[in-house]
């Protein structure tokens, strides 16, 4: 397999954007992520999007998007697994330029949230139909177990929880593309409501339009688009049981687990090596679980991870510089390679106030619905 | 890029499958897919499916139909591009161990269209949401447009199109797993309904339900699950313009002829090598343009190739001997791979009394929506 390299990203604002359609967000994170580039043309594409037909009526996307990106003709398809869709595309995008098969290819992915569906039905049906959505459960109701699991096996608290939404709009604050660009505090996030207990309004990431793009090529192209082409070091996917009530400890994710061995070992190198990571916060219990499969801290110790600065900008492990879903905001077909961008601009030293000093090795972890799937790639500067 | 062989495939019934739930039909598919190569683990699988959101609240397949199968934990995702997502579930998992990145990787299609879904409004979102579905056409009106264009292009005839229906039904008729196993005539087509002019009831292919599967692995370790592989000799996708109106020449399918050049390209063949081949006619005058856009006949001569029986069993280029989209049926999720089963059994000579005698090259076209996607590949016995 050939080495592969990032070389261009490009992406929206992420949050209401009520003057763009679902095509319009993809265009312009796409043109962007090419101009980044000085790209003039595409070998291929992949669109991550969760639910373009649910949302607004809109499926085959590979198709539509390219005719609207001026490259009709190329091969591009859709890739859809929940809220994981953008790490499955970059995926997808990797393997298409490790295998040979083709050179420039955008991995993008897009979601239009707000425009009039039922989002909490959508969404819903990234869980299992029959065993869970059917019965009325969504998926605060899903994480709320998860986070009442936790809670059990180690004594994790809701301030741990609410410690998370506290730093992950600290850096959101400092990023202009999030969602929300304004610090919480702890007490603002234990007083807002209750949206499945123990969670509440400010323990959960947002309904968010947006779209994002990443180019990728062969390491050995790289230089003839960027000075600065970050590596795509490893690539692992991986799924687990889909509906709660199957996993035999649903505090822990057996899924990202794997996914993360899977590009450790790919990569090569060990969670310690790593400066900096995205991972899957779209509920605040998510990180702290995520942080725990990922092997950055150990079991059970998740919860006082955001509470004591570990995972804080200028702490050993900073985690979500970004802002996280969070704050950043969740178009659910975009997260995964909005993430990766974070991890591409923090490795070139391009992200102004929320830059992770010398940061050379960085990770990304996307995850679908109450992490049936994750996808975790790990990148590093060249 | 490693070469790859199809060793398994396995099958629904297609049809009217009120007993079966999407994931059963998966699974049962998936099953003897692996029965049918002895195969005991997946090292990853792709689940092309179209619209499992908006046809039964179920999004998020590749974990789920991965569990269901007892194989969580394996890399799974659904991939999407309308009524060509088996097609791309195919080239995906092609890629993928052309790659070298796995093994043993399983291509799926599934699709649960008879579950209560307004099926027609769902199929129209395949469509260009803005500029043709809002409008209120749906795929029989933009087939029946490129129809005429056909019509005044070149003479075509509605009895041209009706002897499609006729020769694809007798095909059918003799396969098992097909959703009507009989004959029509040609004043049955010609006098069945209107549907939208010049198109009538059995211009058109039915609503269906069906899962299909296929195993594939690197070449040189095919004979440790079969002692007749199939190669894939040549992958083609492409895209084209989304909607109708924005092509040059609408009786033309663009996106075909791209990807069938390319998967000619790869393989190293002309289309006169072909011995048996499958198209994606899910409206008899898609079967017309396709033989066009696949340089299996000139331009503007696909009318004559059904009446004049080229394209029947026994003819030169046997087309649709499974029945094809018309008669087989069209779970549009699945119809791709299915597609790629009836072409590895004619060139495994497992087709009983569809065989087409000594075929050693095959081909297979899945297009997407009004042709805005295509894939082509290419098979060849070992």
């Amino acid at each position: 397999m050939r080495e592969v390299a990032i070389v261009g990203a490009g992406m929206t604002r992420f949050g209401e954007i009520w003057q763009s359609s679902l095509r319009d967000l993809f265009v312009e994170a796409a043109t962007e992520a090419m101009r980044n580039a000085s790209a003039d043309h595409l070998d291929a594409m992949y669109v991550g999007n969760m639910s373009g037909g649910q949302f607004v009526g809109q499926e085959h996307l590979g198709p539509l998007m390219a005719d609207h990106l001026g490259m009709a003709g190329i091969p591009a398809a859709r890739v859809e697994s929940a809220c994981a869709s953008g790490g499955v595309a970059l995926r997808l995008a990797f393997m298409e330029v490790a295998s040979g098969m083709s050179d420039l290819v955008l991995a993008a992915g897009v979601e239009k949230m707000n425009d009039g569906a039922d989002v909490t039905a959508v969404l819903a049906s990234a869980a299992d139909q029959e065993a869970e959505a059917y019965h009325g459960i969504t998926f605060p109701g899903l994480y709320a177990m998860i986070a009442r699991a936790h809670m059990e096996a180690y004594g994790t608290t809701e301030e741990d929880m609410a410690a998370v939404s506290v730093k992950n709009h600290r850096h959101g604050a400092l990023n202009p593309k999030a969602q929300f660009r304004r610090e919480v505090t702890l007490e603002e996030v234990m007083n807002s409501s209750l949206v499945a207990a123990p969670l509440r309004l400010l323990h959960c990431s947002p309904v968010s339009d947006g779209a994002a793009a990443v180019l990728l090529c062969p390491l050995e192209r790289a230089k003839e688009f960027t000075d600065r082409p970050v590596k795509i070091i490893g690539s692992g996917l991986a799924t687990g049981s889909m509906a709660l009530a199957d996993r035999n400890e649903p505090a822990f994710l057996d899924s990202v687990s794997l996914s993360a061995g899977r590009a450790y070992k790919m990569a090569g190198i060990k969670p310690s090596d790593i400066d900096v990571v995205e991972v899957h916060d779209c509920f605040s219990i998510a990180e702290i679980c995520c942080l725990e499969a990922l092997c950055l801290v150990e079991r059970g110790k998740g919860g006082e991870a955001a509470r004591s600065g570990l995972t804080a900008l200028g702490g050993k492990v900073p985690v979500n510089t970004s802002g996280g879903l969070k704050s950043k905001g969740h178009p659910v077909g975009a997260t995964g390679v909005a993430q990766a961008i974070e991890i591409f601009e923090q490795l070139r030293g391009e992200s102004g106030d929320r830059q992770v000093a010398d940061a050379s090795i960085g990770l990304a972890q996307n995850m679908g619905g109450s992490g049936a799937s994750s996808a975790v790639h790990i990148f590093q500067r060249v």
